[in-house]
C-alpha cells in the first residue's frame, strides 16, 4: 500500500489558550543556587561553561590540583566575560562564598572520589559528578557507600553521578526501554565510538600510539581501559532486581591496520588504536546481559545498538551512537533540578523522576 | 581502520561474589495486593492473563460493562486454571474481596474514567490505566484532574495511566533522550504502524473498510482517530518547561491503492485502510515538537524514529516499531510497582523513577 492521503484533510479541534496556560507550570529552578566545578579537564571546562549560561546557577569558583592552574582566570579559561572576577583553587575549602551544588569531573575511582566529595557531603554540599564508578558506588565500595550516604542524610546534601556511558547508553536509556517489556530474557547493548572525534584523555585512556603488548599489560593492570562498564552492567541488573552471581570483564587492544593522526596522536601501523572491552553477567536464572564497548581511532561506522530479548522484543540504534563529550556536560546539568526534588542520600540515577 | 583484535585478551579482574550478593536488593513488590481487572477487551483479557501470573499479584475479579460478559469463568476467558472460580462482574461495588488495585482498560477518554476511577480513589484502591487522555489528564480537564488528585491525597490512593502511544514512544522515550541533550530546538517523533497486525479495535478506530468522506466526518466528530497524541505532546512540552500556546491536531485517511484483508476487516481499493494524525505544538520561543502517526492496514515498514536537534543532535530508530499491544501490557504491569513506591496521588509517568 502506497499511502494515498494528499495531505492532512481534517483539523481536529485546537484547544483553547486558556485551557493550555493553565496547566502548565515552571519546570525550572525555583531560586538561583551557588555553584562550583571541582575538576577543569575537558569536560570540565564544557560545564563551567554551561553552568554559566544557566539562569538557576551562579558561579562561585572553581578548584583543579594541577598546580599550573591555580590563580588562572575562570575568564581566561573559558571565555566568559563574567567569570573573570574568579580565579581556580586548588582545594575546595578556599572557594567563597561556600557553594550550594558543586559539578565534580575529576576522577573515575568511587574510592578517589569518596576522599573529595565525603567533606562537601558532610557541610550540605550537592554534588552532581561524572565519577564513572559512582554511577553504581555500592559495586566495588558498600562500606564507602553508606557512609557517604550516612554523611548525606545527616546533611540533607544530595549526590548523584551521571553520564554518557556509563550512566545513559548502557543502561538507563535500556532501561527505559524494558518499562514496555514483560519476560526480559536477555539485554544487549553494542556501543561503537569513533575516538578520533573525541577528548585527549580518552585518546589517551584507549592506549592510543602503544604497542599491544604494553597497553595489554596496562590493561592489566588496571592502569587503562574504560571506567564504568561493570557499573552500568550492575545498575541494570540491579534495577530489574536480577542478582548477578559473577560480573566478567575482558578487553583488547584494537591494532592499527594502517598510519592514523588525530589531533592528539600518531599512530602507527600495528600499534594500539583503540580498545575493545566487554561485560557480562553471570546470573541466577536464564537472564542475559552483555555490554560491549568498542572506542577506537578511525571508527567507520559508530553507532549504538541496544537489543532487547522480550516480549515484544525491543531492538533500538541510534545512529553515529551519542556524542560523549557534548551529552556528558548535558547529562550533568539536566540532571541538577531532579536531584534537587530528591531526597537527600548518595541517589542511583534510576531513582530520579526523569522530568 | 579494521578492528585486529582476535577475541579480548584479558581478563580484567572479576569481581568476588559476596561483594556482588550485598549490594543486590529485591525490587520486587514487598507483600502480594488483590488485583482485579476493568475492561475486558483484548489489553485488559491480555492484562489479566499476564497479572494472573505474578507473584505479588492475587487476582480477586474482573469487571466489564457488557451484559454478554457477565457471570462468564474467568478461567473460561483466559484459559488460566486458577481464575476458574471467578466470574465477571458489572460493577465494582461487586467485587469481593475489594481489590488493593485494579488496572483499567475500558475507555480513551478522561472524562469517562474519572467516573469509573473517582469512587475508587475515593476509597484507597489503586489505579493503574490504559486511558489515553489521562496520560496528561489535566489537558482537557483541569478541574476533574485536580479533583480525583485530592480524592487521591484523602485516602492514599495512588492512580496514574500509561502506556506505548500514549505513554511511551512519542513522550517517555523522546523525554529520556533530551536528559542526555542541551538547548534542545525541536523534537520530531515518527511512528508508523502495521495496523494489520493489531488488535480489532484498533483496526476499528483507523477506519478500516469505510468510504474516506465517511471517514474524515467521523474525524471531523471526534468520533474516530488515535487518542492521546495531543496528550504526548502536552506531556513532553510540560516536562521540558515549554509551554505551548496552542496545539494543533490534524488528521486524514489512508486510502488503500488495492484490496487487503486482514482477520477483522475486508478492505476495497478506494476505501480508508489507515489513518495519518499529526499534532504540533506552537511554544514560546523558538522551540518545535512534532508527532507524527500513520496506523494503517499493509504498512511495509512500520518503524519508530526519533530525532532530537539539540547538542548533540540525537537520531534514533526503532526498527519495526514497539509492538503497541504486547507492549502496552508490559507497560501497565511493569510500572505497578513504581507506582506504590511513590506518594499517594494523580500521578503522570514522568514523576516516577525509572526502577
Amino acid at each position: 500500500v502506497k499511502p494515498g492521503f494528499r495531505g492532512l484533510g481534517v483539523d481536529l479541534f485546537p484547544l483553547s489558550f486558556p485551557a493550555i496556560q493553565r496547566y502548565c507550570s515552571a519546570t525550572c529552578m525555583q531560586r538561583t543556587i551557588k555553584v562550583a566545578q571541582i575538576g577543569l579537564g575537558p569536560i570540565g571546562l564544557e560545564c563551567l561553561k554551561a553552568v554559566a549560561a544557566l539562569p538557576w546557577a551562579r558561579v562561585v569558583g572553581a578548584v583543579d590540583i594541577r598546580p599550573a592552574r591555580a590563580g588562572v582566570s575562570l575568564g581566561a579559561l573559558t571565555g566568559i566575560k563574567k567569570l573573570r572576577p574568579l580565579t581556580v583553587v586548588q582545594d575546595v575549602t578556599q572557594l567563597d562564598p561556600q557553594p550550594d551544588l558543586v559539578f565534580h569531573t575529576a576522577v573515575s575511582s568511587f574510592k578517589d572520589a569518596y576522599l573529595q566529595l565525603e567533606p562537601l557531603a558532610r557541610r550540605g554540599i550537592h554534588v552532581v559528578s561524572s565519577c564513572e564508578q559512582m554511577i553504581f558506588p555500592k559495586l566495588r565500595e558498600p562500606a564507602l557507600a553508606r557512609k557517604l550516604n550516612l554523611a548525606c542524610e545527616r546533611s540533607g546534601s544530595r549526590v548523584v553521578a551521571t553520564g554518557v556511558n556509563p550512566g545513559f547508553v548502557m543502561d538507563l536509556l535500556p532501561l527505559c526501554l524494558t518499562s514496555i517489556t514483560r519476560s526480559v530474557r536477555e539485554i544487549h547493548v553494542q556501543r561503537i565510538v569513533d575516538a578520533s572525534t573525541r577528548r585527549e584523555p580518552l585518546q589517551r585512556k584507549i592506549g592510543s600510539g602503544l604497542p599491544p603488548a604494553q597497553f595489554r599489560k596496562l590493561l592489566r593492570a588496571g592502569q587503562a581501559g574504560h571506567a564504568g562498564l561493570r557499573e552500568s552492567l550492575a545498575l541494570l541488573a540491579h534495577a530489574l532486581g536480577h542478582m548477578p552471581t559473577r560480573i566478567i570483564e575482558s578487553a583488547d587492544a584494537i591494532v592499527a591496520d594502517r598510519d592514523l593522526k588525530t589531533r592528539y596522536f600518531r599512530v602507527q601501523k600495528g600499534q594500539t588504536c583503540g580498545l575493545h572491552q566487554r561485560a557480562t553477567a553471570a546470573m541466577k536464572g536464564r537472564f542475559r546481559l552483555t555490554l560491549d564497548l568498542k572506542m577506537y581511532l578511525g571508527a567507520e561506522s559508530p553507532c549504538d545498538a541496544i537489543q532487547i530479548i522480550g516480549t515484544p522484543p525491543i531492538q533500538v540504534r541510534i545512529e553515529g551512537g551519542i556524542a560523549g563529550d557534548e551529552a556528558t556536560v548535558a547529562a550533568l546539568v539536566n540532571i541538577t533540578p531532579r536531584l534537587m526534588r530528591a531526597g537527600p542520600g548518595l541517589r542511583l540515577i534510576t531513582e530520579l523522576p526523569l522530568a
